[in-house]
């Protein structure tokens, strides 16, 4: 039985959006793509309101996430550390041989620009990493704070893991002054996985140039240079971009504030929801997510058994992420939902929960 | 106006294969990729004449020619270069920071068993690199004959390109004793592109978790781990995948054997109609390629005009590729194509060359 997907990514996708990825396959270096990659570009410069690099890497964010530390960690890297991403986040970075320092967070909590600023202070740092929403826990950090933080050290490259906010938060790149956010398809952008969409900085560029042993597949550079003639490094996975291009337009047809207000009233529901339920959140209070709502075990509900109903019913609903795995549960409200999913899965649960608390 | 793709890559894809990729979507963490995952994998090993190790790599196979260097050369690397891509692989090594070797060879020859044999005989290299069918010139080197002299240097990892010839070529993985090859799906697999399959032996796997800052993205070893649960790293390319699945399956109703003797039959039609049109091939003699014909020009055809025009007709031709553009041109014949599509192309070019040809 397919599933209805309440998970936080890959997450649904509409029926007319998987169809957008069957037009009739191009060559990349057709001038045809060369088209398509222009206007993909174009409608994600607007949305992130930048007239700067955006670039589309054929990967998972994580990819990028490595890429970033290669072109841009040459000294060490500050990486702030409040969920199951931004853990492994430095951890990869440390695969690459390079140098990083994790700065450790309460799992629930968000970032601060007080931490930040503390521990950048220490001028150790040419780089910092940080996850905007982290899709473990359901906590959404202060970016315009951090940033304000972040102009103090205009040497420490700001990269920040945008994966499950971007597109449903308005994400202001040049206001912000980062150097360089990185987001996934499959997540807010309600599109199949393969492909991470990423910015970055003219600053990040000169830097990276410099970067010794980045390799080629996720050099910025070479990103840069193709994006001159709207083109990619190497072949892109172009159906994936079709889609891209066809949920843009649907974005724009909505309209970028009506888009961030739904996900909002999304998210505003779904919190209180679950305090009706008696439940608590676990993301502190003023750091919630607004794509994705974590919710914690009341210690008498078995989240397994739970997932494993709604399973049965045709609803793929998450039991928690890593060290809080059955400590919490997930549920994702981004990409194309609308009050009336929300109110289809709330109903369920409704039903199925007295079957499963003790 | 959609244009018929008999370019070299991405090549063509069947409507029937498009829809595939319109499969309700899933999350990579559920058992339902982990069955997708496996049933995949099991034909993928059918074509491979392996019980060992396949993967999947959400990238072009670019990504993983770069991570298999980052995985496997240690000490250094010699690149047996006959071709764009070959060349360019040496180039993307050296850029990772790490030892190679370029060993030129002219384009239009094959990399020889002799030659492998006396440049490993030096003793200098921990690994080797190849593509067993060049794609810019149409190349197939005998990979038989290289694998029975690579069996004397078992401490070198012997790393194949096969990015335009698997699935439409024999490739005996275990027979050969290969540690890597490495393939593109929008090749001969017939597919978008956004994937890349590769195989990695036993040998390869303990080689590297050796290597030093080779990084999470394109680990091999977190690859094995992740095959264990029928999994990836990172989040793949459900869509792609759910297409690969549906291909594989076409391949095995119309038989592995019927499947290569088609593609020779393609091959060796298109080498026919070239010299009947007055044209040599650009390939060496008992080294052409049985998924795309390199041909010569003539001195006396507008290659650029003869694209054009194909292309106002409706169909994308290649008019050669890096230094050989325009003193060369590639007719594709691979993935789903059958003898039909390919005296479809020869009739519009007899039609289109007397307008060409001074």
């Amino acid at each position: 039985m397919d599933k209805k997907l309440y998970i936080p990514g890959p997450i649904y996708v509409a029926p007319d959006t998987l169809q957008a990825m069957t037009r009739p396959m191009i060559g990349h270096r057709m001038p045809e793509y060369a088209t398509l990659h222009e206007s993909v570009i174009g409608k994600l410069r607007q949305m992130l309101h930048t007239e700067g690099y955006v670039f589309l890497s054929t990967s998972s964010a994580f990819g990028i996430m490595e890429g970033a530390a290669r072109n841009l960690v040459q000294k060490k890297c500050a990486c702030f550390a409040n969920g199951a991403f931004s853990n492994k986040w430095h951890n990869v970075i440390e695969r690459c041989g390079l140098k990083a320092d994790k700065i450790s967070i309460a799992w629930g909590s968000p970032v601060t620009a007080e931490l930040v600023e503390k521990t950048l202070a220490s001028g150790e740092y040419d780089a910092m990493t940080m996850v905007h929403n982290e899709t473990s826990t359901g906590v959404l950090s202060p970016l315009a704070e951090i940033a304000e933080v972040m102009k103090k050290f205009p040497e420490v490259s700001f990269i920040v893991d945008t994966v499950s906010s971007m597109s449903a938060v308005d994400i202001d790149v040049e206001t912000l002054g980062m150097d360089c956010c990185i987001a996934g398809v499959q997540k807010a952008f309600g599109l199949p996985p393969g492909l991470a969409v990423f910015t970055a900085s003219k600053r990040a560029i000169e830097k990276a140039k410099r970067a010794e042993g980045r390799g080629y597949y996720f050099d910025f550079e070479e990103f840069a240079k193709n994006a001159e003639k709207h083109n990619t490094p190497s072949t892109p996975c172009i159906s994936t971009i079709y889609a891209l291009d066809y949920q843009l337009d649907k974005f724009i047809a909505e309209g970028w504030e009506n888009r961030y207000a739904r996900h909002a009233e999304m998210a505003d529901a779904t919190r209180a929801w679950a305090k009706k339920m008696g439940f608590d959140l676990f993301a502190a209070e003023g750091a919630r997510s607004n794509t994705l709502t974590c919710i914690k075990n009341d210690d008498k509900t078995d989240l397994a058994q739970l997932k494993k109903l709604a399973g049965e019913r045709g609803y793929a609903i998450d039991n928690g992420y890593g060290k809080i795995k059955n400590e919490t549960f997930r549920i994702a409200h981004m990409g194309d939902f609308t009050m009336q999913d929300m109110e289809e899965i709330f109903a369920l649960l409704e039903e199925l929960l007295p079957q499963v608390r003790n």
